[in-house]
């Protein structure tokens, strides 16, 4: 039986709070930190290892955040989850994202169909659909390939999908699978679409339109945008359009597009990458194949996010010392720091991913709570970052938690070798001795180069950015938000803090607008 | 005189502590916020307007900061900033990059020159060589015209430029400048080089290596493989390559480069997109005279951070008012958030331009300091955030201060109208909303819908992404940077805390780890 409370209610947390807090800089020296390094790692799915030897974790520390995840029931919470159970609340829904990459328990019936059945069939029909546009069956009207894949969505229907893109971009390149260049138009702002729309052929594009509701204001905007263009190039715009939807969307059945591809409301924007919402512009793009194996790669990651030995299950201990680092150690951000270029846009997914998910104050009952729950999350590739913001992150007055992610592997394989070591080295020799910068630190006499050290991280360690690892990596942060989400007794499913601006904003396009936001609007020419 | 004091000592900041909070939802409400919209505005250059009215503040704490920025001697600080005194005292240097653009003070002479005679000679070396090459009187070994430009650099030498770029590109087409495509090669990572090599034609294509000393890691490397590429193209590297560093560094005066453009050590990396560092790819891209127009736009905005009356000098109001939320509100974190599609990568920028200026933890006499310094920045352009992490910034447990950017116009001016409004309408409308929306917040009775408010903004409101605009938004936000350096007593143009990771980075590549950074360095297989 699953009973949902808060956080600060339960005896694991209190005691947590009680346990001694771990000293870094004296942790991660000598033998003891080479110690650590090899005892606190875990392995992922797909060659990754996740290790937090370099978190302000002890024993004591991992015993506490045991008892915690025990007594929070996570394993019991992820369990209903994928069995089904309406735990989106708020919104009266299911959350099924695991399953568009594979079943982790009972079947689910919902909508009178098998979920996974239904799952599997949109991304078959997608299969089938790329496959003929790759094979020149399906072709603009006259009759000649499509050469470009334009996704029109935001938040979740952009962020995820491009991130993942440019992610395997190059990989695709490399080994023969790259099929359609892939381009993405968001912003509200006109700029966005008049610039997609000048870089590309759109003779031979083809758009994905993508709203869950068929009612997303910038989505359908910039469709008429596009449109727009099409018609001006003399084009049959409904031979140029695919739609991916939820079936009871009014853009499900039209004809103004080519195929119409489903998600369902059991798929959140933000966990919507596996779903077809990921799948259409990536099958285009890569082939069915590659969309394939990213899916398999989370899927593997799901699963070991089921086991219920916490010290064996990545998600959820990383998780756990998130929620350490959040609510008793007071960290109020967190880094991601991939170092690889292919993963870009990686953090700019995590942060919707997690920012959008956790970022409430109020628990799934709407009671008020007294405890910080998600944190902000931002990040840059390293080695990047290192010329910017990290001079912060290693002297300035406030701890900033860090999520390294590093691959032993380039993508291309193109290096050269100056100073003895290649680029990749030059790489990873950098990630490494970020860690040890951050959790050791240097005291110098002159304290304008004194480093306190005592800065936790951790790192995810890959063979390759690859559709598999990128799967696996996306599964392994969702499942971690999803955790941290029932540790904090907050629905991380809905996202009421969006509607208020929805609604504001269409008043100032009405003009029905009084007080400040009459002035605003004033001084913005509305 | 100037004196160097503590933000804790001042009297100002201890008065500004026992202000009154403001109660924000209260204060925007009616026609009280309607009034504070149209007095809490200050012009800036090139048409802009600096809107505080959603921020904190009253006529009461707006008294004590003007205080503080008295007691604080702001405008006496800039003045021996421009006036050519060692400010950088840490590395023992002058700080002239307002110099760049224009001279708002004496005459400096430093290393036997006038600097600003040496700031304007680059510049028009770099005007006349990049009108060579436009001209097609400076060519590959073929005889044939340059026709994409690829800087070469990281951190400071990356960011400023690239944002700027992205910001122009499409202003440049629409308005008949764009001369040449540019690229940017930054990170390590093989992949980085290896991925824009093969997007271009190396045959022809202008390398721009960026590097004030010389000796940057990253560059170098990056330059290595470069060369590599053209050579096996068959091309002669020297005939594709130019430089812009120190005078004093080892590319100075190589046979290497086509061209050596010169920037000084009084020119931060970070503050260095006025400088040759901009200077040389955005002249190549744009033409020398959107340059210049860029320069004129920070110039002019320059002298509006000149300004004694604080409260017509928006540079120095911003800088207040964020070390008050900072310092007196204990706000850890603040999003910048541009409403326009071009200033894409220019939250990235910011990133740099404050997190490695002011994030410090000693003042400029390397004494530990008691006070919190620079915040965490973050952001992304709206409207994409708001269907993003905007969830947290308006129901999350902390509070995070925002910096809205907003346009009136579009850059490209293709536009369409649906429901009534073109899209740049629906783009000012909900930047309108949200700032409205953060402020008043919204009660509901179902609490998962309720939005408490209570979330302070500000807004930099301008007609259109140009040149000129872009100039005077970079040097509002360096002078925001600077005057918060002089609150916070520390030294904003150092960057020690990038060197420890560089130092063990070494070690790793020469195999002398031992303890956790060797057990790293085996998991990452270097």
């Amino acid at each position: 039986m699953v009973t949902w409370n808060n956080l600060d209610t339960l005896t694991a947390f209190q005691e947590l709070e009680k346990v001694g807090r771990v000293n870094l800089v004296e942790a991660m020296a000598g033998e003891n930190g080479a110690a650590r390094v090899k005892n606190y790692s875990v392995p992922m799915a797909e060659g990754f290892v996740y290790n937090y030897a370099a978190k302000q974790v002890d024993d004591k520390v991992l015993e506490a955040l045991v008892k915690l995840a025990g007594e929070a029931q996570l394993s019991e919470k992820f369990k209903a989850v994928y069995n089904g159970e309406v735990v989106n609340t708020g919104e009266n829904r299911l959350v099924l994202h695991h399953m568009t990459r594979g079943q982790l328990g009972d079947a689910v019936q919902a909508d009178g169909v098998d979920k996974r059945k239904f799952y599997e069939e949109q991304q078959q029909k997608i299969a089938d659909f790329a496959n003929k546009v790759h094979a020149g069956e399906i072709t603009n009207a006259a009759g000649e390939k499509f050469t470009t894949v334009v996704q029109i969505g935001i938040g979740g229907s952009d962020l995820g999908p491009r991130a993942i893109y440019l992610a395997l971009e190059n990989w695709a390149k490399k080994n023969n699978t790259f099929k359609m260049e892939a381009k993405f138009i968001s912003n509200v702002d006109p700029d966005d679409a008049a610039a997609v729309l000048n870089s590309i052929d759109v003779a031979h594009s083809l758009f994905v339109l993508v709203s869950k509701s068929g009612t997303t204001l910038e989505t359908l905007t910039n469709e008429s945008f596009v449109k727009d263009a099409l018609k001006s190039a003399g084009l049959d715009a409904s031979k140029h359009m695919v739609a991916v939807t939820s079936e009871t969307s009014p853009l499900a059945k039209s004809d103004d597009y080519l195929a119409a591809f489903f998600m369902d409301d059991y798929i959140g924007g933000r966990y919507s990458s596996s779903s077809a919402v990921g799948g259409a512009v990536l099958s285009l793009a890569f082939g069915p194949e590659v969309f394939a194996q990213f899916l398999e790669g989370a899927h593997e990651e799901d699963k070991l996010s089921l086991n219920e030995d916490v010290l064996k299950n990545p998600a959820m201990l990383d998780a756990l010392i998130g929620v350490y680092e959040r609510n008793v150690l007071g960290y109020p951000c967190t880094a991601v720091l991939p170092y690889s270029q292919a993963l870009n846009r990686f953090p700019a997914h995590l942060q919707q991913l997690d920012m959008e998910s956790n970022g409430k104050s109020v628990n799934r009952f709407g009671e008020r709570i007294n405890y910080p729950t998600g944190p902000v999350i931002f990040g840059e590739p390293g080695t990047n970052g290192q010329h910017s913001f990290y001079q912060l992150l290693h002297q300035g007055t406030d701890i900033v938690p860090l999520q390294f992610v590093g691959f032993k592997n380039s993508q291309i394989g193109t290096d050269v070798v100056i100073q003895g070591s290649t680029s990749q080295q030059k790489l990873c020799a950098n990630v490494a001795a970020q860690i040890v910068a951050f959790a050791c630190g240097k005291s110098d006499e002159n304290k304008n180069k004194n480093f306190e050290g005592g800065r936790p991280s951790s790192i995810i360690i890959g063979d390759q950015v690859t559709p598999k690892t990128i799967g696996a990596l996306l599964a392994h942060f969702e499942n971690k938000v999803m955790f941290q989400g029932f540790l904090w007794n907050i629905n991380s499913f809905d996202q009421e803090g969006v509607q208020l601006g929805k609604v504001l904003a269409k008043r100032v396009l009405a003009h029905e607008t009084d007080g400040a936001l009459k002035e605003f609007s004033d001084l913005l020419n509305i």
